[in-house]
């Protein structure tokens, strides 16, 4: 099976990522984005999305970018990743962009982005660094 | 106000909390916990619990343990944090623990570790590291 | 003061970074760049470069970055960083880049890279994200 | 060879350590602590200790921590490790102390502090969790 496919099927047994709304829009080596429309019931008390939302967006990305590099019989897992909040998330609709940086033999580093688009603005909210490792 | 109560009103705005089933169980002075039920909705790929969910049930935990040393005028942000992930994340219950490590007069460093419940047996089965500032 | 002359002349006080080397060698607004030759006293016990050292080359790369973005009386200083160390530091030239991500009132997120020369050859070795404050 | 005999052979063989004046205090199971007496030639510009040098010194104490806790024929490798810095590394002394969190079969987390001594005084100066892999 092709990774887009693997991956495809795997984003499908996400119920989190479905629940939320997030879509998987694009599949490269290496690189992966899932979008997430803004919806009410997913903020935090400031009205903006709340972080652990915007980290699980951001960590999926990383993980499928990783587990674009692996061959069928692997599984991909966070072993740690660092956010960083750049701007509060408000907008219309959050892009996360996960990619490789480094695959190891056992290790993938991998880096990420959210941006929160708004009408034609579009501002980059939050950086993550996460280690996947091949299991 | 007592900052017991300005943090359990600010948990109720927290909508996301709300809606995954988050209680907010103890709040004292430099310390927080906050604990979620598994449901079969908030899983990844792999049947055990979002990394994302997981991360949001700590942030919450180690944000208010921030806030409870904060003025009634002050607001808690996350500038950033670290997660690490040590055991996969199933069980039937998740408690998060946040805790103050140092709260300086516009940065607070805090602790937090998950255990996952299941019967008798507690495992800890991610720790964070955040940073939040006062605004 | 120019930010090249402060710069410059903080460098000049680093004891620490004239001791084992380093020279400043480019100052940018918002990209500052730093380099160390190998020396067989900075080595930890596998022999490639000591990842402190490592770290301290690219800490101050991305703390005079931010440093770029300030006020002749503003100090800027390493509130937290995580490192990920992507392959081991053997080389003849060590040179970190540290740049600005998002420069905020308060604070700045920066993002720096650790490349390793052998002759032609450049090896990415590492990744830093450093939060800074101003002071 | 006793993991204490092989952890203070490793350490005569950190050059850097050595050339810094830092010593190797105890070791333990799980846990192990490195102190450094301070030096002139060890500071940033502000002159406290370079951040670079407190990194090293907790990396190695908890790089030995997981150490103790791997077979004869296994090294030890820093994968990634975040530091939060809570106070000026100012002191006469500098003790770091990493402990393991959880040991795997091939990734081991650790968490590090450093204390800064002066007199009968002794500060919480920084905090560090580190990823270790076998190898």
């Amino acid at each position: 099976m092709d990774f887009r496919d693997r991956i495809h099927a795997s984003f499908d047994r996400q119920v989190f990522m479905r629940r939320i709304g997030a879509t998987l829009d694009r599949v490269e080596a290496g690189e992966v984005e899932i979008s997430l429309p803004f919806a009410a019931d997913l903020v935090q008390h400031t009205g903006v999305l709340h972080a652990g939302v915007v980290t699980a967006l951001v960590d999926t990305a990383c993980g499928y970018a990783a587990y674009t590099m692996m061959a069928e019989h692997e599984e991909v897992l966070s072993i740690e990743f660092k956010m960083n909040f750049l701007r509060p998330a408000s907008g219309e609709r959050f892009v996360a962009v996960g990619r490789v940086v480094k695959a190891g033999s056992t290790i993938i580093a991998t880096q990420g982005d959210v941006f929160a688009q708004a009408g034609a603005a579009r501002d980059h909210v939050a950086m993550m660094v996460a280690t996947m490792i091949r299991r």
